[in-house]
C-alpha cells in the first residue's frame, strides 16, 4: 500500500496525497462513510458510488463478527464480496464497541471477554483474534487492537492503558506478518495512537506507533468528549511525531468543523457516523451551514435542499418536502438526508484538497469554518 | 381522460388498455404503487421511474389533508410539484382511513367528523370538501367519497350504507362538475361500487356507479377480510355491469394470485400496500414464489434475490446478504425489499398484458398463480 503525498501547503501542515490500495486510489484528505454493519445506513451502494463518490467506506469489526459472522463473509469472499462494494474498506478492530459494552466486558492482559448486546453470549477478543477476523472481512486497512480510554480518564489509568495499546500494537504486528491475506489482496495494518488528553503520553505513543513503521498511522480516543481545544491540541502533537510519507486518520471526528481544523493540523482520513445519524434526526450540513431540518422555519420552503452541493438528493429534494418525511418518520426522510450529509462531507474533503493543491487552503479554511459551523 | 381498449382475451374477461391522462399513459393492467404521505415508503422517486417503471401512484387524501397539510401543497402547486413525481398520481377519498379510526369518528347524513390519529384535532370531511381536497393535491384521478363497509357486514347495515354511498356519489360529481382543475390539468372523477358481500346490492350498486359515466369506474370494500371466493365472486358480478369502455379499479387488492385472477375477471388497476409493508417484514413476492427472507435457509444463499425478474436490487443484493440487513434492522434491508417487490409487481402486470395482447392470457394466468403463490 503506497501513499504518494501530493502537495503541503505552506501556512498550516495540510497535505493532500493519494493512498493506493488494491481496491482503488484514495484521494485525500478523505472522509470515509460508516457501515456498521456491511451497510452504510439507508443508502444504496450504488449511490454510495456514483451520488457520494465515497472512495472507501468503513465496516465495525464487533458488529460484523456477531452478525452476520465470519463464517458467512468468508464463505462469501469478504465483505467485498457480501455487501457488493467494490471499492476499498477499513475495519475498526472492534475495540471501541467492547468497551462501550461497560457492564459486559473485561479487559485483561491476553484481551477482553465480552458479552454480546445481540443475545448476551460471551465472547473473547485478543489482539490475534482481531487481525484474523479483520483478515476474513477482507478489509483493506486493519486497525490495531487497542484501549480506547475514555474522558475524563485519570493519569495513571491512561499511563497503564497505554502500555497494554503497546503490548497487544507488538501482538497484532507479529499476527499480521505470520499470516497470509485471506483474498489475495494486499491487507495493511494502521496502528493506533492513544494517550488520553495528556500531552507527554500522547508524544510517547506517536513515537512508539511510528517506530512500528507501517502503512499508515491512527489517532483514536480522541472525538470521546473532551473540548475541541483539547482535540486540536493532542492531534497537532502527535501530527508533528507521526511521519509524513504516511496517511495519518483521525479516528471517529468529526463535524465538518472539527475536519477542517484536523486537516490543518495535517490529518489525511476521517470518520465519522455524524453525517448519517444526524441525517435520521433532520440535521442536515450544507454548503450554507447546519439546517435542522425540523424547525418550522423550513415549513413552506419549496427550494432545494442545497443547491449549491449539487447533487440528486440534494436538487431534487425540497426543504419543505424533507421536513413533512422526517417528521412522517417516513424511511424516505432518512435516505434523503444521508446522501445529502454524506455527500456534503465528500464535497468538503474534496474541495480541502483543490484549495491545498492550489496554495489556497489557510484562508479558504477560516473563511469557511464559519460557515459551515453556522446555525441557520 | 380517453381509455383505449387494445385487445380483449378470449378465454376470460382480461383486457389490456391504455389510459391517457394530463401526466403520462397507463398500460393497463396496471398495479399503483402507494405513497400514502406523499412517498411510496422506502423508494426513491428516480427508483420509482427507473427502476419499477411505476406509470401512476397513490396518494391518500387522509394523511396528505392532516400532513403536510392542503395549504402547503396549494403553495407547491399540488402534489406532483410537491414531491417531484411527474407521472399520473390517484388519491383516495380518505373514507376508508376515517372509517379505521373506529372509535373517532361518526358517520352521519352530511359526511364524517373525526378526529386526526396525529394531535386528537377534530375535522369534518365531506362529498364536497374530499372533492376540493382532491383537487387541491393535483390528483389526476379522484376517487369519490363513499362509505367502505366492513366485513362481516349485515345486509341491513350494507343496503343503509350503499344509499348514503350513492348519494353522496351524486354529491361528488355535483361538486367536480361545478368546480374547476386546480393547476390546469384534467381531473377525473372514480366513483365506487359498494354493497358489501352481497349479489343483489353489488349489481345495484354497479348499475348506479355505471349510469353515472364518469371516465372509470372503481370497485370498494374488497379485500377487507372476505374469502378469496367471496372477492372474486363480487368482482365478477360487478364487472359484467361496469361499462367495458372505461378502466375498472379494484381498490386495496391483493397478492399477486388476487390480481391475477381479478385481472382475468376484467379489473385494469390494482393498488396495495402489501408489496411494500411485506417487503419490510422481509416478505419477498420473486418470480419463483414467495420469500420469507428471514427463513433459516437463506441465512447462507449467496444468489440474487431474483436473477429472472432482473433490475437493481433483485440482481445486485444476494439472499443472505437481505436476511443480514433485515435481521438486523438496517434500514437498507427494507429499501432493496421495496424496490425488488414492487418491481416483481410491475413486471405480473406488465407480462399478463403482454399475454393478453398476444392471446395466451388464460393460460399462462393459470400456471402462474401457482407458481407466485408457493412458497420457497
Amino acid at each position: 500500500m503506497k501513499y504518494t503525498l501530493s502537495a503541503k501547503d505552506l501556512k498550516s501542515a495540510a497535505r493532500a496525497g493519494i493512498l493506493h490500495t488494491a481496491h482503488g486510489d484514495i484521494h485525500t484528505p478523505v472522509f470515509m462513510p460508516v457501515g456498521t454493519a456491511g451497510s452504510v445506513k439507508a443508502v444504496h451502494q450504488r449511490e454510495l458510488e456514483h451520488d457520494i463518490q465515497a472512495e472507501i467506506i468503513l465496516g465495525n469489526t464487533y458488529h460484523l463478527y456477531l452478525r452476520p459472522g465470519i463464517d458467512l463473509l468468508e464463505k462469501a469472499g469478504g465483505l467485498h464480496k457480501f455487501n457488493g462494494w467494490k471499492k476499498p474498506i477499513l475495519t475498526d478492530s472492534g475495540g471501541y464497541q467492547v468497551y462501550s459494552l461497560s457492564e459486559n466486558r473485561k479487559i485483561h492482559d491476553e484481551g477482553v471477554t465480552f458479552k454480546s448486546h445481540i443475545d448476551g453470549s460471551k465472547h473473547v477478543f485478543t489482539p490475534e483474534s482481531v487481525m484474523d477476523i479483520q483478515r476474513s472481512i477482507g478489509a483493506d486497512i486493519i486497525m490495531a487492537f487497542d484501549e480506547c480510554t475514555p474522558y475524563p480518564c485519570e493519569y495513571s489509568y491512561a499511563k497503564k492503558s497505554l502500555k497494554i495499546t503497546h503490548q497487544w500494537l507488538e501482538r497484532c504486528v507479529n499476527r499480521i506478518n505470520t499470516t497470509e491475506p485471506r483474498f489475495g489482496h494486499e491487507q495493511a495494518l494502521f496502528p493506533i495512537v492513544q494517550g488520553s488528553v495528556y500531552k507527554d503520553l500522547r508524544e510517547q505513543s506517536a513515537e512508539f506507533i511510528a517506530s512500528q513503521n507501517q502503512h499508515g498511522n491512527a489517532i483514536g480516543g480522541l472525538s470521546v468528549g473532551e473540548p475541541h481545544d483539547m482535540m486540536y491540541e493532542m492531534t497537532d502533537v502527535v501530527c508533528k511525531i507521526l511521519p509524513a510519507d504516511k496517511p495519518r486518520y483521525l479516528m471517529g471526528v468529526g463535524t465538518p468543523e472539527n475536519i477542517l481544523e484536523c486537516i490543518a493540523l495535517g490529518i489525511d482520513m476521517f470518520d465519522c457516523v455524524m453525517p448519517t445519524r444526524n441525517a435520521r434526526n433532520g440535521m442536515l450540513f450544507t454548503t450554507q451551514g447546519i439546517v435542522n431540518i425540523r424547525n418550522e422555519k423550513w415549513k413552506d420552503d419549496l427550494s432545494p435542499l442545497d443547491e449549491t452541493l449539487g447533487g440528486y438528493a440534494s436538487t431534487f429534494y425540497s426543504k419543505a418536502y424533507l421536513q413533512h418525511l422526517i417528521i412522517s418518520k417516513e424511511i424516505l426522510g432518512a435516505q434523503i438526508a444521508s446522501i445529502h450529509n454524506l455527500t456534503f462531507y465528500r464535497w468538503l474533503v474534496k474541495e480541502a484538497r483543490r484549495q491545498i493543491l492550489s496554495g489556497t487552503f489557510a484562508a479558504w479554511k477560516n473563511a469557511m469554518v464559519k460557515i459551515v459551523s453556522a446555525r441557520l
